[in-house]
């Protein structure tokens, strides 16, 4: 048995999201398939650093999976952009230490939510960004996230159907820079709630375009209670940019 | 009568290019519908800059048209907006000199083509760039471009169907510049024929993985012959960036 690692980056658009489910093409699903042809007809479950939703974007998800079947790392990207759809492609591949697991290993992860100012909408980046409708007050916005990173019980910005164990998590940085006319928001961490970023950007837009004070975010994290907090930001503007390993696979 | 220019963003992919024709969605059919119902009925001839291609993308292309019936100009970009498919969308719209016309009065234009080295596909900029997977030299193709400015016969860069009266044209600048991991070919011209910029970068690929030497693409401009040049570059990589006009429209 051989421990693969691969990278993934896909266009969640056509997507109901990473994991499996009845009656909706997922990410997961496509991946499993070209896994099977390419390795002969074996299954094939792999395991990603963590979900993505429906819509959202990945620029280098990390799956594992094992293998009995001996093929090259190049055999493996190469088959794989030639088996997957045009919305997902291999990055890289690489034989990972036996052991390796793509939830348990992970020590960290960044996402990036790509936010636009004002009403004009943009065609060319309509699935790749959310255009809020409102002008945005950058310094108002970096003032609400600062109450953000450290250790917390993040409920207020945890989905209703989230089933981790604990809703505490460490949030090591967040911050709001401008590129061109987006805004880009990335958040760095250890690991993420269900819908933990897009509840935080719905509430910072609400910092942002004026209608809260920037004090108010951390008030929302304080009072623990989903209800306090904003909408949920739309799927498209995020992106799971990248999952840090203590150990990297070889050869990536 | 009142004369309107408008700037628009496009994203060419589901579209048969800008100008109308039977059987395929373009973009010029859109925006006519579109300012029909939003003018109540009447025909709006508009005119484009230029043609775009099938799947050629607009960052701010330019037209005119004429209106009997007085709207403001925050209501037309807002009109447009709401009216418009997602892949079309309103930049600015403003009321124009009388004599306006987004054609005859260019003074000159910016494409630019996106190409990514390589063979590792991109799934979410695969309608936005051309993978050509090849390595590809900057030094080269710098190199072969240098032979491209000035007041040159283009017939070895014309597409076999373009009606243009003179195969002459005026081409100010071309450069190659890396971002990130892609390449930008950007052309400044007085104006363009039919698939010159696809039949340009289309040679310079051949150029760039070391499949002809960087001075065989002045040789292929000397030769004024369409079979002398490389393949044509695919329509998803080229955007339309902006027109020049000497007289800008008020409010632009």
């Amino acid at each position: 048995m051989t421990t693969w690692r691969l990278v993934l980056e896909y266009d969640g658009t056509p997507y109901g999201g990473w994991q499996r489910q009845p009656d909706v093409l997922t990410v997961q699903e496509v991946l499993e398939e070209a896994l099977g042809r390419l390795f002969g007809g074996e299954r094939f479950p792999v395991i990603a650093s963590g979900r993505t939703d429906a819509g959202v974007h990945a620029l280098a998800q990390v799956v594992s999976f094992r293998a009995e079947a001996s093929r090259s790392p190049d055999q493996v990207q190469r088959g794989l952009n030639a088996l997957l759809p045009p919305e997902v492609g291999c990055l890289a591949a690489s034989v990972a230490e036996p052991d390796f697991h793509a939830i348990g290993d992970a020590r960290g992860k960044h996402y990036r939510y790509v936010l636009r100012s004002g009403s004009t909408r943009s065609p060319l980046r309509r699935l790749r960004s959310w255009t809020t409708g409102f002008p945005l007050d950058v310094a108002a916005m970096r003032e609400a996230l600062s109450a953000l990173p450290g250790t917390h019980d993040f409920s207020s910005f945890r989905a209703s159907g989230c089933m981790a164990p604990s809703p505490e998590r460490i949030l090591w940085s967040v911050t709001v820079t401008p590129h061109e006319d987006e805004l880009h928001v990335d958040f760095h961490g250890r690991s993420f709630l269900r819908h933990m970023v897009r509840n935080v950007v719905g509430s910072l837009v609400e910092v942002g375009r004026g209608k809260r004070d920037p004090q108010w975010l951390g008030e929302v994290l304080a009072g623990r209670d989903r209800r306090l907090a904003g909408p949920t930001a739309p799927p498209q503007g995020l992106f799971l940019v990248s999952v840090d390993y203590d150990r990297e696979a070889g050869g990536l």
